[in-house]
């Protein structure tokens, strides 16, 4: 058996999110039955982290294990033509035996859409926060610096889950950045990981200093308190993208193969 | 009473097209309907032409008629706080009382998006045609330029809705052009008016000629055939946008007003 990465974009808009669960269609459900129609064999997919429903992905990655020998570009092939069409696979990779896409991840990258103008274009509507209030982008882009580095982030953390462990609450983030775009802005996020909920609940917060509902200053008692219920409510789910999550070097195999010419993202991209 | 001209913008993918009819949800029931409500009276919408099931717009235009003192701004956002979100008002203005959206349009601009790349981006998926096989863009482009001018275009033309009259089937396409794009192709058409389906119907046979089934030998013959069942089959409604209806400049009446500073897209645009 081989270890293998893939790259995955979703839709998350009709989804419950990543994470198989009773009751409702999460992402990791469709794609588990995918590979198990392709590959004729009960495979589990481990992605980077969970995302919530209605949160979709352009770079969600995943790893899985397949014999060594599997052909990549027909699973490539098989995968994308038997799942829906808000899920693609980018690409199929092979990965370094002792490869796990969660606990190798060295950090990850978020956006966050923030729609100001009062009219927002219908093809947009599924993926970006529609805010048509003004905000004080001077005050918002201020705010931003302060989250920048390592910090107790209990205050912008929902519990997770019933029954899951207690977490170290400590987080670096690497990168928080505001820029604007046609009718509204963007925030960027990179961080070596993220607690749960915490990439809205920061915009949640960013948004009410940008409101003038609280302000820069207010900042410092609100990381002391250590209390989620002290910050403002999270940014909903539509805005957000997770774009990109990242390894050292040596997580992938250095293989060498042709790009079938009918592809633009193979799976030797 | 006044005559006013309003710009609209729509995802098309739920509606049955931009026509009201029986058992089916359409774009000019859903504007009328919010028009009863914002101008508490019954209001029809005449619009420069219908669109089909699952066909976008970024520019459609129509025409109503208001009590001459009609607060316009208020107007904008009732409309816009009423219609669902896949609906939009981009702008709503006064025009000559002689104004008509569909007699007074001088030409009509479309584009059809055609992704040829493998995999395709799940966020484009209502807004494309994935056709992923190899295409002959220099021979689709060469064909192209044998639609430009005054032709017969019944061969490109489905017949019309039963009981409709029987039409001229002459019209002027002025610009069909090719344009390259991220993954695929983008046709661009404009002409004085279009047949029932035209735009798709020639789209069909633009990739005809790009697969190699036909050559660009073969229009002439296709053109004088007049016959519909000798072209290709329609390409689907989702990779069509109606972009913009173009009208003479008499047709606004000149008016100043001030844009309301939270409101990129005003009713004074």
């Amino acid at each position: 058996m081989g270890k293998f990465k893939i790259t995955i974009a979703y839709d998350g808009s009709r989804f419950s999110g990543w994470q198989t669960q009773l009751n409702a269609t999460s992402i990791q459900e469709l794609i588990e039955s995918a590979f198990q129609i392709a590959l004729r064999s009960k495979t589990t997919v481990i992605a980077s982290g969970r995302t919530d429903a209605g949160v979709h992905a352009r770079g969600q990655v995943a790893h899985f294990e397949a014999p060594s020998g599997t052909n990549l570009d027909l699973l490539f092939r098989s995968l994308n033509g038997i799942l829906p069409h808000d899920i693609r696979i980018l690409k199929v990779e092979p990965a370094a035996d002792n490869f796990h896409a969660r606990y190798n991840a060295t950090s990850k990258e978020y956006h966050y859409h923030i729609h100001l103008d009062w009219a927002l274009d219908p093809f947009s509507r599924l993926y970006t926060y529609h805010h048509p209030y003004s905000l004080d982008l001077i005050a918002l882009e201020k705010a931003c610096s302060y989250f920048v580095g390592t910090h107790d982030f209990s205050s912008f953390a929902n519990e997770a889950s019933k029954g899951s462990a207690a977490k170290n609450p400590i987080r670096t983030l690497y990168r928080l950045e505001m820029h604007t775009q046609p009718g509204g802005v963007r925030l960027e996020f990179e961080g070596d990981g993220f607690l749960y909920k915490m990439v809205r609940n920061i915009t949640g917060t960013l948004i009410a200093i940008g409101r003038g509902k609280m302000s820069v200053e207010d900042l410092e008692a609100l990381f002391k308190a250590k209390d989620r219920r002290k910050a403002s409510p999270a940014a909903p789910p539509q805005g957000l993208f997770l774009m990109k999550v990242n390894y050292n070097e040596s997580s992938s195999k250095d293989v060498t193969c042709k790009r079938p010419s009918s592809t633009l993202s193979s799976n030797c991209g």
